[in-house]
């Protein structure tokens, strides 16, 4: 009953983190048959289209919170990816690199010749921040530079990277320009092409590999722990109207625990308390969630798409909680969507 | 019983919506009492430190959903603003302008010549974007380009207008480089600077014309009800932890549908009904949720710090519904904090 795996449009290029969430969702896979895509929305149209069987996107980052991106194509404001789901999801830790170029070595005397493979960064951050009587606890940077960092005067990023190194950035290259680019590696490939030592990008160590870029600093992430959450996308089945199937195996296990499942919904905005309305249904049945999100509906201002997640699985034949609880939300919301559910791959 | 409205710090520089924002709601003050900041952080801090008496920081868009720098801010997770509340809010009409230089007329034959005034963007935008199997509802522009764009390279903006400009970029500037800056008004003054026309800017009228750039399309935003609403802050006095009151009348008026307060709190996640056990509270006292966040919570990977908005005022005495929904968010929640209650200036 599994879906066939053929083909996995990603959110590219290759060596992204979304790449790299690929390669440990579909390990037998060949290379051939992972297709990288420019945008977020290109992966749900080459699954909406049947391009791709599969897709990989990031959907929430543990330190800088969820990827709008993503949550805006599931709201669909212009039902161009009507039969999305997501199927399974994939945890990838980030550790964000500064790279660039060293011409030449860094002037400050060191005791052996430092070269673009440095051992991981060093421990001591005191005094990077001074802390004033307005901010008596700046956040320390977990990582010290490698290199002199005087002649960096451009930074390359996806535009959640800024927000994962805060501290290191603020600390040493305060105020230098910030460029966004659509994605960590394509910064990387930016900053190979300038060799002048002017450009930096934060992006991960196996972009920094690739492009053949020097590492600057490593690990400069702001949370010892940062990690992305990878969706796994597929294109909804006949099966999956009728009788709320979850694909993958078909059993009829209902251990709550094990599974999440993502829904959106809409509330009457002129009934102010339709919001508590809709979030009680799962409370009525015992359904714990794990997040929720809001975003405009795009269609009056003001006006909300939420997104929730709980513990739990819509069940083949609708007779499981999570079938029950969908259909009292038909009830309290104004509209609302399945959008899949799947084995929760979370371990704490 | 009100404060003395002395200094307002704003997200700057002059001329950026909060700069509107800050004149709409303190007009009869002196132009010399309003110092602009050059991030939303030193907003908070120049109210936190007092070296300004009130702020004023965007806080949400209507077609690009939350400011997540002002609600992570609200989180204060390095304890920097331990003393920062909303005490107001004005709602801003955004319409975004793409402006540059004209430095020849456009090559397109037209009976007047074209000038850097001309008026508004022509309604007929048929046929910009064709619709294919997977985007049979394209988004279509509001706006259609009043000069030749063939020249421009570089496109500059705060990275919130990108978002609100989705369907005028992608057609009629798609693949061109986007640089973001800190603000509209920042991108205007960079554009400004350079005359060689590949340079242009997503920003306010008011920012073209102060920078003496030329229209190359006006209204060029999604809806055409793009609002942004701001708050206004202030510090807390020593009645707020007392008594609860809101600062401005210290009247007892309790009509909730005129008031809005925001509130954070963090749940026990290894609880996973908490978030809906708090939610739960505001249910119980009738209390309608306008709005509601989750941010992560800087201290263990996925936990979150949520926030929501609800309708009602906390009020001097401790009596008030809204004081009992608190009481009970204590023994629900983790941990809360009350950021303030403030007269609705919401009129649908």
């Amino acid at each position: 009953m599994a879906d066939k795996i053929e083909t996995v449009a990603f959110l590219g290029p290759k060596a992204s983190y979304t790449h790299q969430a690929t390669l440990t969702s579909f390990p037998a896979l060949p290379p051939s048959h992972l297709h990288p895509q420019t945008t977020i929305a290109d992966v749900f149209t080459a699954v909406q289209s049947r391009t791709a069987t599969h897709g990989v996107v990031p959907f929430e980052n543990s330190t800088n919170g969820s990827v709008v991106f993503t949550l805006d194509l599931f709201a669909d404001l212009q039902h161009q990816h009507p039969d999305i789901l997501v199927c399974g999801e994939v945890y990838v830790p980030v550790r964000h690199c500064l790279v660039g170029h060293i011409p030449t070595p860094p002037r400050t005397a060191s005791t052996s010749t430092s070269t673009s493979t440095s051992t991981a960064s060093q421990g001591d951050d005191s005094g990077a921040q001074t802390p004033t009587r307005s901010a008596p606890n700046p956040l320390k940077p977990r990582a010290t530079p490698l290199a002199d960092l005087s002649r960096v005067q451009k930074l390359y990023s996806h535009p959640q990277a800024w927000g994962q190194c805060n501290a290191f950035l603020s600390t040493y290259l305060k105020g230098v320009e910030r460029l966004d680019v659509s994605s960590t590696s394509r910064a990387a490939e930016l900053v190979a092409a300038d060799a002048s030592g002017a450009s930096a990008a934060v992006s991960s160590e196996i972009a920094a590999q690739i492009h053949g870029l020097d590492y600057l600093a490593r690990g400069i992430q702001d949370a010892e722990d940062n990690e992305t959450r990878f969706f796994i996308l597929r294109r909804a089945a006949e099966r999956d109207g009728a009788d709320g199937a979850q694909g993958g195996d078909g059993g009829g296990d209902e251990e709550t625990e094990k599974w999440k499942t993502l829904i959106a919904f809409t509330v009457d905005h002129e009934d102010p308390g339709a919001l508590a309305k809709a979030l009680e249904v799962f409370k009525t049945y015992g359904l714990n969630l794990t997040s929720i999100n809001a975003r405009p509906s795009g269609i009056v201002a003001w006006n909300y798409v939420f997104f929730v997640e709980i513990k739990g699985r819509r069940l083949e034949g609708g007779e499981g909680v999570v079938n029950r609880a969908l259909r009292d939300l038909g009830r309290a919301a104004r509209g609302w969507r399945w959008l899949g559910s799947w084995e929760s791959k979370l371990e704490r």
